[in-house]
């Protein structure tokens, strides 16, 4: 659990230097891991891209970065200094042999000025169809074939469906070992998603209530306020349900409904996250149709500013039939969880930038107030504000006896005076350390696959059917409402208002 | 539960006109249900003592009572002026006949004004031993012998003893029907304690942890800052068993742990009350030397401001052994509680003016984290802060898997616009309306007479044995510290800083 103090001195390559990512997240995380002492002494950071960039303007660039981006504000000029020291440009194509030439000679000088043992990072911001040209490479060139101290990180997309994952985990598995592939998903290093399993495993209140018996059904809502953006190119061949479904929303599904693992160890907790995966229902085609909706936004407004329809954005075809929402409503076949729905929903263009998981106990059986009596609820937020809340009946305060339901909160704002790091930067640590936990296993993503096949399938054979369209700036289509029957009345409410002051438009890639 | 809109015109005499209740608490109340629109179009209050009092003068006095002690401040004048109208003083010795004749009279003129039937209250805010003699003469007045409109209002303490309640009971049943007897216990009106059921029986999530499974320990505290002050007489004759544990403390034991009764209904509820009381297993003297730790107050000083012994305080007798201060450990000898030890603290001159109730559950069982756990507690406030909350472990934000307990809190104060009425309120109104819910049935009143009775047995064979002095402002003898082994290692800390700004020393009469 406590991160080793000491970790070796490190020898980090991003490739994908000049990519969105890189700027905005990664070097912000860097930084605010050097900053807080968490880098080990020895470090340099290598910054890999095919476009011609002076390493003055590339270091600018970063600083630009972390000043915009990062948690922690504006940068201070000495820590920056020292940082920049280490923030190396290498103008490179990652398709021909110098690149990897070029970097090894660096990467070994940097190992030379150190006596002991180094790790290396290879961090893949990158585009997909890179992933496996570089591994070769690095595989080629011996960059990375020290099982306990050389390290890949792979950004989602992990594949496109189960066979390309499948084909990438082998070309993968032939190259390097498991316990060398970090597969991140970023939404696993959120500090609220990261509680998430200490609530459910160290406090005894919960377990004994956390399955079928006591729980009417589960919502996961994860919802984003931009609609695609400049990533109307990727998005378009992807949809909500490879790009949101398939990796966030059943990740958090996961930590969710898991069992209680046996320690808190890297594989113990990957092996129960991938047995509840491996649990979830596989649906047939006329399943499919009954218990997932897609949609698609068209043109609407969000906080009074207009929005154009999903197929007139920027890349995206005229005639595009990808979704941009995904309500499902899936099931876990175990002793735990038989019968008990989980509601997931996500979707772009809503009027809201949140993730919430709602667990919704079930009904009192018996009733001795006169009053209706609204079920307990337990909501976890994990963004924009991260509390955790439960809803239950009180006593209006007054001569009668009449109740009400209220909340009990709890909030990182008023609990915490820490910093609450970026997932990034609890991520990237990992990596240093070579912890696996947080990171998704080559089972668990093809598991991850397998829940999601059928509906692709459905939806690739009957492109245009139940496509339902939504305004943008709307909760999606009202046919996702239908969805929740007979659990549900209606998904949990998003939290408008707070979002619209927490959260810029900007870092809502995150 | 709701209260029926319309009650009959209603004559309220209240025996012990010139006594502190009349004046800080009842008085006070009745204003503000009448400003509050809850009293019926029609009443009279008639208030009775022994001194000669010039009505205006009585009047005044009231006023300046409410504009004092009302939780609505000072009174407005032209609802002051309509109710004083309707208040009036009749000096009267409770021993004569004269007294009751006059008092007859004045009622029949009430009622002749009104043209439908009129409901007759009579509080008894007098000496205990005046209860007798006031109900025999009521009896033998025939003013108070309609079964559904007359009742008699009688504050504690009901008898001193077992025997005396049981003759008390029958003496009282041969005058009226038991649905005409209302046994006050003003923390039965407590907004916070009326609370308690709504919280365990209309929320799902809690009943099903709410026994010996997963419950460790109970810990029931009504701590007073104030000594005796005036009451030295009255006290040092009855000790903080009579005074607190017989009553209050014994009553909050029954909420807490009585079964779910089959509706909310005033007979079901005090059956399943008094069925949890009969439940309390019932110690042998040595036993009671291992389980109760009785206490008396020392000098010392509570916020800076020296205090006396016990023994120096005015009417106390300078050789006396009451206590001050109770701790008992006690069982419910059912299947719901076997085993679940409830703690009661009860005592004076100690730091702070607090009643909370903690519910300790279990250690979890099953221990994945590195950190040590701290078990779950639920904290139900009633005073000086009106607040539920839950202690769990949560994440410590930050890189490190570190876990800290934190709160999830409710509080009245940012829950609610309400006004929180005074108990005696709630309590006065369900008097008007025949409610007996939160008032004590004979029986419940036996059966917590017999679960002292073995300790005020103890005491008085052994005055001197185990009589812990403890310094005032200090929480009590060690020794009741000891008593929560193995269980416990402390009690709840008292609400220090809170208290001294919440609750003016004045007001801690309730």
């Amino acid at each position: 659990m406590m991160k080793q103090v000491k970790a070796y001195p490190a020898a980090i390559t991003i490739f994908g230097a000049k990519g969105d990512l890189t700027k905005r997240k990664l070097i912000p995380a860097l930084y605010n891991l050097f900053t807080d002492h968490h880098l080990p002494p020895a470090f340099n950071i290598y910054c890999v891209d095919f476009l011609a960039v002076d390493e003055n303007e590339f270091r600018k660039d970063m600083l630009a970065g972390i000043n915009e981006f990062s948690r922690s504000g504006t940068a201070d000029e000495v820590t920056w200094n020292e940082f920049a020291e280490r923030l190396f440009y290498i103008q490179g194509d990652f398709l021909k042999k110098e690149t990897y030439t070029s970097l090894c000679e660096k990467i070994k000088a940097f190992e030379k000025q150190n006596e002991q043992n180094s790790s290396r990072i290879f961090y893949f911001a990158t585009a997909p169809r890179f992933i496996e040209i570089i591994s070769e490479a690095l595989y080629k060139h011996n960059l990375c074939n020290r099982d306990g101290l050389d390290r890949i990180v792979i950004e989602k997309p992990f594949g496109t469906d189960l066979d390309s994952a499948k084909k990438l985990n082998r070309f993968l598995a032939k190259r390097f070992s498991e316990k060398q592939i970090y597969r991140i998903d970023h939404y696993l290093g959120k500090e609220a998603v990261q509680n998430i399993m200490a609530f459910r495993f160290a406090n005894y209140v919960f377990e004994p209530l956390w399955n079928r018996k006591y729980i009417d059904h589960i919502q996961i809502s994860v919802t984003e306020q931009v609609g695609v953006g400049k990533r109307g190119g990727y998005y378009d061949s992807s949809g909500a349900l490879r790009d949101m479904i398939q990796n966030h929303l059943l990740q958090l599904l996961c930590i969710v409904g898991m069992e209680c693992p046996k320690a808190y160890k890297s594989e113990v907790i990957r092996d129960a996250k991938t047995k509840v995966m491996k649990s979830v229902k596989a649906y047939t085609t006329p399943q499919v149709f009954k218990n997932v909706v897609r949609g698609q936004y068209t043109a609407g407004s969000i906080n009074n500013m207009p929005r154009p329809a999903y197929r007139k954005e920027e890349q995206v075809q005229s005639g595009s039939n990808t979704e941009t929402f995904v309500a499902a409503k899936l099931f876990i076949d175990n002793e735990r969880w038989k019968g008990v729905p989980f509601f997931m929903r996500t979707g772009k263009s809503l009027p809201a930038q949140s993730s919430v998981i709602v667990v919704q106990f079930k009904d009192t059986p018996h009733k001795i107030f006169k009053d209706d009596i609204v079920p307990n609820r337990l909501i976890i937020s994990i963004q924009p504000e991260l509390e955790i809340s439960l809803l239950f009946e009180s006593k209006v305060p007054g001569l009668q006896m009449k109740l009400k339901p209220v909340e009990m909160d709890f909030t990182y704002k008023e609990s915490y005076t820490e910093t609450i790091p970026e997932a990034y930067e609890a991520l990237l640590l990992d990596v240093l350390h070579g912890d696996a936990t947080l990171f998704m296993r080559a089972d668990q993503i093809e598991a991850a696959w397998k829940v999601v096949m059928p509906i692709i399938e459905a939806w690739e054979k009957y492109p245009e059917k139940d496509l339902h369209m939504y305004k943008a700036g709307s909760c999606g289509p009202t046919a996702s409402g239908n969805l929740l029957k007979p659990f549900a009345k209606e998904w949990y409410e998003l939290p408008f208002s707070k979002t619209e002051k927490a959260i810029p438009d900007l870092k809502s890639v995150q």
